[in-house]
């Protein structure tokens, strides 16, 4: 892949200053690119990295462009510029159209003519693969899942039967989208399961980490809205629904019934308990346990901060004796008044 | 699937009011049921939807039976009940006896005649799998494996050598049981790896989520006892044995050679430390780290509850001076007595 | 497998106190060995176990031997012994060399003569796999991957493009490395997808667990140095560098482009914030969140230690109050000074 910074900057819609027929072959941060290679500069904290870059030239808001060292294309939001600049030197394989004589296609499904079906994938009766979509090697489609358009589904990526896409949605490998919800019903010791009847239902725009588990609702279906990404290791149980637009960071987990409103960030190793209802625009900060319902938009935590374990372990040992230390404190006060 | 009350009554023994005659057809929630299906009250919290419920039959204690709009199905324990129920709904598409054409089952392996062995699954030597057993598409059990009756292997589970399972074990895709303990014996630098040379046992009646690891064990086996339900994404290490009728929810974790007693549950995201012995009945809630061995039964917790953030931030600053605010107040204490 | 005391103590490098001809079969621990089992003490809280042992040797260190029951294997580093030991005792079933016919290889890739590929494995375009290395059933290893010599990767692992193993590299089934990178640009609403143009760095002598998610780097690789141990289900963002012989346990996650150094330890449950360094020889106690950058080596925690549940929501009470109770114990502070 190799552009010039002027059709780089007219693919992408940017003010050019500088040599428009420099030839590009890549992107890389300020700090590690060279001659040849396009940065950018999104986070204010690397801002004194922009005088030294070799880039030959940096994707920068406006009132920073004086200070590129090489060229630099003008963005309103610079971010967004480079995650478009990406797609241009985007190098995944291409994937072969097709059905690999090795897939095993239920011959009720029905794959796009467009579509590919990797090496030993196995797609269910009455499924439909959309236009573009792929299916990756190794992945299990159960029955009756209907995938949209230019879908991607990883190799090694399992859906159980009755789980609905829409399109443009990407699934990473070893995630298990569809198994049964964790429903049982005590009696006498033993756990008699309840049968996870509903589905799965995801949206358009989505993407969905490795490892993730996506349970089936046991009455109605777990809902993922459009446009919400899922990083890895993410547990989401039954019924669960995530709004449009939210995005949860790796190893958090959202128990059953639970509802996440729309543009909320999840931060990674974030827990939240069962049947709570979730305010859209909600930001959780990282490892917090979040136990009650959030009605308010806004930023939560929960937890200590860091410190060297000797001090830390003294910390922990007071806070069992926390409650004893407020009545003492309150004694004091009621000296002090003359109270006691 | 179709069913009149009566059939229904009849079939879970329960004491019908209402009309015999009515056909339903599935189960919902009380505040989602439509005509023709059935609902179930079991958590006290919707008792108020009862009365509004469209649901044509409610499976209900005979306490609240009077105050179900339609028929009311009497039962001791609704929630089972609704368990039992849900069983006789269930839709979970057939899978086909007998071994698929590229499966590849070893000589040695014995497969129950009335098991299923589904496309691309890889069975090793010696391994045996017994009457109504499934093993899903793309599962891989290694050799020397059990697996009991009726067992339920779904898609791209992998089991390693030396697995065995009893009767009625359902293990839900991606997860990995057998795979090596993390053991190592470190030396100048290097970490000198511990040939796990136990396997994993797993009793009956035992149902074990999507993507869980349960590892082998070092000397001898990792033990999950029969009636135990894990959720997904939980580790468990080497050497660890779970007691009778316990529960794990997602995201746990039990670290090496510890113990867990029988009828305790363990919340989602909780984490325990190796070589501890967990008393039989212990309720760990939600995220709590547990690093000493807990001998009498009952509900244990760490951690904080949540706070909008900029409350969190100070209670966390004033957590790092604990020790010092004790070490204050005790000295006001000893002012107040005229000690100093 | 059958070995005199002798020959054993001879291929460990050991001293033999007892008797040399004595066969033993097998590994245990101190409390489950019997007659013609091999046991070792590490953990000093163990020593009690010594006399009372029915194994055949014990492998010990010098000034405990004659605390032996039976024969003792004297070493400098008893857990290092044991674990060459256990190498000697591996029953792990031998693979078979070769291409397995289910097994579907690129024409362009490379496959070491006396390489094992398992059933149903696929290996894209261009790959080298180096010898002795063996690739699992159904496992894939994406376009332009390279692994080098005597790597086991097991069953259902997944590699994206472009990972590059040392030798002796281990990955447990269900791992996934090289999935894309958690990079989204927000723009009104919407997630604008950074394709991860990176790759992943694996060096030699490293052991990866089961259902790990390894990220491919955005700009520049995700590098795992050399000696380096991870354990199940842990998460590794996008352009994560992990120093040489650092260990991390399980469930543990480590936010993108954080960089942490040699020869630490990082517990269970742990989560390391982006763009952090950690320096070399630090250790991280279980589920601690770590959130800024550590500078000094040695060992660092958050979090609370478990309480009864009755005596943690009190203290849980009271950590919300903190600042208020510190604001307090500063006034009570000031009216004994007569300052108020």
């Amino acid at each position: 892949m190799q552009i010039t910074l002027g059709e780089l900057a007219s693919q992408l819609g940017l003010k050019l200053i500088g040599d428009a027929d420099q030839p590009v072959t890549g992107l890389n941060t300020l700090k590690d690119a060279q001659a040849g290679e396009v940065s950018f500069l999104a986070n204010p904290s690397y801002q004194s990295q922009l005088s030294e870059s070799r880039a030959s030239a940096v994707i920068v808001s406006e009132d920073l462009a004086d200070q590129v060292a090489g060229s630099a294309l003008v963005a309103v939001n610079p971010y967004l510029s480079f995650a478009q600049a990406s797609q241009l030197f985007n190098d995944r394989p291409k994937v072969t159209t097709g059905i690999h004589p090795t897939a095993v296609v239920a011959e009720t499904a029905t794959v796009a003519a467009d579509a590919s079906v990797a090496a030993n994938a196995v797609i269910g009766e009455y499924c439909q693969i959309g236009a573009g979509s792929e299916i990756g090697a190794g992945a299990v489609i159960g029955d009756h899942c209907i995938i949209g358009d230019h879908c991607q589904i990883n190799p090694n990526v399992t859906l159980y039967h009755n789980v609905v896409f829409g399109d443009r949605v990407t699934v990473h490998s070893g995630t298990v989208i569809g198994a049964d919800g964790f429903g049982f019903a005590p009696d006498k010791g033993k756990w008699h399961k309840i049968c996870q009847l509903g589905g799965v239902r995801i949206g358009s725009d989505v993407e969905i980490g490795s490892n993730v588990s996506i349970d089936r609702g046991a009455l109605g279906d777990t809902v993922i809205e459009d446009d919400v990404i899922i990083d890895n290791l993410v547990q989401v149980a039954h019924n669960v629904r995530i709004g449009q637009g939210s995005a949860l960071a790796g190893n958090a987990g959202i128990a059953g019934s639970t509802t996440i409103g729309k543009y909320c960030t999840i931060a990674g190793g974030v827990g939240i308990s069962g049947h709570l209802d979730i305010a859209d625009g909600v930001h959780i900060a990282a490892m917090s346990l979040i136990s009650k319902s959030i009605t308010e938009k806004g930023a939560y935590a929960s937890g200590t901060a860091q410190m060297p374990m000797n001090e830390w372990r003294r910390s922990a040992t007071r806070f069992r004796q926390l409650d004893s230390m407020a009545k003492r404190l309150q004694q004091l006060e009621k000296a002090r008044k003359g109270e006691v």
